[in-house]
């Protein structure tokens, strides 16, 4: 069966295949996205779930059937297709006859049919399901779609396997703060923070797994760069050499997305006027201490000793790589092991650095990953130094008894790619549902 | 990139690639399956994330290596591939060098490289980490992935966009039972039984969706059928003529996981021995009191007039299914509108039954699905007859007074489909981290 056979069950074609039947008539179903009246001629527009088609009669009572009723409203369309390079798609719809399948006899509360949308974020986001009817927000949420796709089926032609982990685990130790707890039939219970500890493990399963999953963060920042529930791409493979191998992976990754969106999604990309950013074969890639020095030798700015890179720090950073490489990405290496997780593998030549990486974005920080530990000794030693109690890690612990190999991975938070992929302002926007500190709605 | 320029940066190649490679030298690495000795010949099996190689050698001195260390040591072996019947996969290797990646010295709690693990449920479900290193039960999460990966590609080549719908929701009211309770930022929160409400109101914008993502259910029964996290496969399609519609779409996404099952996972089902359901191209489909008609001929039993169909009904509607139609799989339409949920559209004809349907899977129920109401007005009086409060559903109404299309849907539970496929007798066996009354580890 193929979208052709299922419209076929339907009765009807889909507006974008409409250009496939010049000549005929054809019915098509959506929703009245415009009607005016334009010297004699009625321009009817239809949205379905796909694109916009026009109808135009010079007939007035072809349209009788939608007196009184609103934008919004579902109808059928039946006419007689016409090349017609004005219009959108090349072709309209002529001699038509309108059928009411649901009446709608209210305006929405601000105009979905524009090109951009003109409201409020709080109200945007209040009426969110409405908002992304407007064919600009739908492309949006096709963008998302299209990054998931692209992400697993990259990941699928290199052999990895999709699991899904447990939300619901019994420890908050991980990372301790900012963790939602919840009665789980009269005992504690947390929701995972992120996949970290399972889709290590599970490396000694199957190598290369991945995930594509919600994760829950009890974030108490209302900024435009924190969600309470966010999907996270995950991805962890074992027998890496080191955090070279991860980040030779993620290249692919991001190469991967942004070909699958250029290739499948072009309307979406230019409806938000995207710049599709340059992934060269290799990311330029700059070890920690290297990245201070030459914000210092560029910017006057000693940042040289600090622990972590500073937003300012990053987009100088990426700047560099934009001159120097053509590159919209940049690999910073080796960030400080006190500023990194107790599974953080450190570089074996320098005990202070770690064997792991932040991918920058146009300046800003899109990725972290990184090679972790994989020898059950480090890792008592690991917990001992950060403080961390044992009993809860047991059943992680006792995968590395039993043996693990050299493994790493990564996390991509897709509503923060988004975000910065179309310039959307707020990781807000690039969710249908999003979930922050005062928002639990719609 | 491929998978083997991924495992060439790991300098090695899969043991599932050795094969191509025969009077060549090759590197694996993987984990130390078996070891034995046999008449002077030594025997190695390592198994990596992909498969089993045999490595033989007739110098006890090549696996010195692994002297006083146990299995499920990391391993990387060096030698000639050689042709060979008699081995898994038809080749070996000979002349070999082993090197101890990561050293093991504790065997594990059971044998893991037994055909078939040998352990009681709680044991296994303990340590359900290491249990999945062995092959049979690998298998089964291969299988997992395998119908994840089916299932979005049938729909996707059928025009449907993949969303993602919110776990934590502000109100229990769509069931009111069995619903995780949490603290959201100092007011209650509920985490979702079910995207139902959001994939309804998103037809509204992208027609056809699909979502593959966690539930959660509060549930207090500790049967083998009842998991309080479990994976969801959820679609929803509008502009739907009627549940048929719905039925026509689920025929073909079951078969679609079938035939990718038989062309991808050989192996893996003939791990679980699984005879692969006969899914001919139209189901056979039977109204509700037919149903029971017919069970009150065919067995004597007289359920006619229950609003359900209990367990032995569908037993023998299921054996009804494959002897008069061949069929494992049975359609039955029109359950009593009684017993369904307050958003099912009711039969037009006569409003005691509903458009909507179970699917019977060799004589048990695997999915439920159907048409839904699309009328606002039809809400506000299922609401009021449910004796359900409006306020909660603001949001969800708000897409129905702005125009919402015929529209239906299913859902299909990963772990059941995969419990009944491969007969393994108890759902939290075919998840990875089952979560249930008592279990919240691994």
């Amino acid at each position: 069966m193929t979208v052709a056979t299922l419209s076929a069950l339907q009765q009807r074609v889909l507006t974008t295949e409409v250009a496939h039947h010049i000549g005929e008539r054809v019915r098509v179903q959506g929703w009245l996205h415009t009607l005016r009246r334009l010297g004699g001629i009625t321009f009817l527009v239809v949205r379905d779930g796909y694109g916009l088609l026009q109808v135009v009669s010079q007939s007035p009572e072809a349209f009788a059937a939608l007196e009184g009723l609103q934008v919004e409203t579902v109808i059928a369309v039946e006419g007689l297709v016409a090349a017609e390079p004005q219009a959108p798609g090349g072709v309209e719809l002529r001699e038509p006859g309108v059928e009411v399948i649901t009446p709608v006899t209210e305006p929405p509360p601000f105009p979905l049919n524009k090109p951009t949308l003109k409201v409020g974020l709080p109200v945007q986001l209040d009426h969110g399901v409405l908002a992304a009817r407007n064919p600009r927000q739908r492309s949006l949420f096709r963008l998302s779609a299209g990054v998931m796709r692209a992400f697993r089926d990259t990941l699928t032609a290199e052999g990895f396997t999709e699991v899904q982990t447990p939300k619901f685990v019994a420890s908050a130790t991980e990372s301790g703060a900012n963790v939602f707890k919840l009665d789980y039939f009269g005992r504690p219970a947390y929701l995972a923070q992120s996949p970290q500890l399972y889709k290590q493990v599970l490396t000694g399963v199957f190598e290369r797994v991945f995930e594509v999953g919600p994760v829950f963060r009890a974030e108490p920042h209302d900024t435009t760069r924190h969600l309470s529930e966010y999907v996270s791409l995950d991805v962890e493979m074992a027998f890496i050499v080191d955090h070279r191998t991860v980040m030779a992976l993620l290249t692919q990754v991001i190469r991967g997305i942004l070909a699958a969106l250029a290739e499948r999604h072009a309307e979406d990309l230019a409806r938000w006027e995207v710049v599709m950013p340059t992934a060269p074969e290799v990311f330029p890639s700059l070890f920690f201490p290297e990245a201070q020095e030459l914000i210092y030798q560029r910017h006057g700015v000693d940042v040289r000793g600090e622990p972590d890179l500073s937003p300012q720090d990053e987009r100088w950073l990426g700047e560099w790589a934009r001159e120097a490489h053509g590159s919209d990405f940049l690999f910073v290496t080796g960030y400080p092991m006190s500023k990194r997780p107790f599974y953080t593998h450190p570089n074996p030549a320098d005990a202070r650095y770690s064997n792991s990486f932040d991918l920058l974005f146009r300046g800003t920080e899109l990725v972290t990953g990184g090679q972790r530990l994989h020898r059950y000794e480090d890792y008592l030693t690991a917990l001992e130094r950060g403080g961390l109690p044992r009993e809860p890690f047991e059943w992680y612990l006792e995968a590395f008894r039993h043996g693990m190999p050299p493994h790493g991975g990564f996390a991509i938070g897709l509503e923060r790619l988004l975000t910065q992929l179309t310039g959307a302002g707020n990781v807000r926007l690039a969710t249908l549902f999003p979930r922050d500190l005062n928002r639990l709605t719609p």
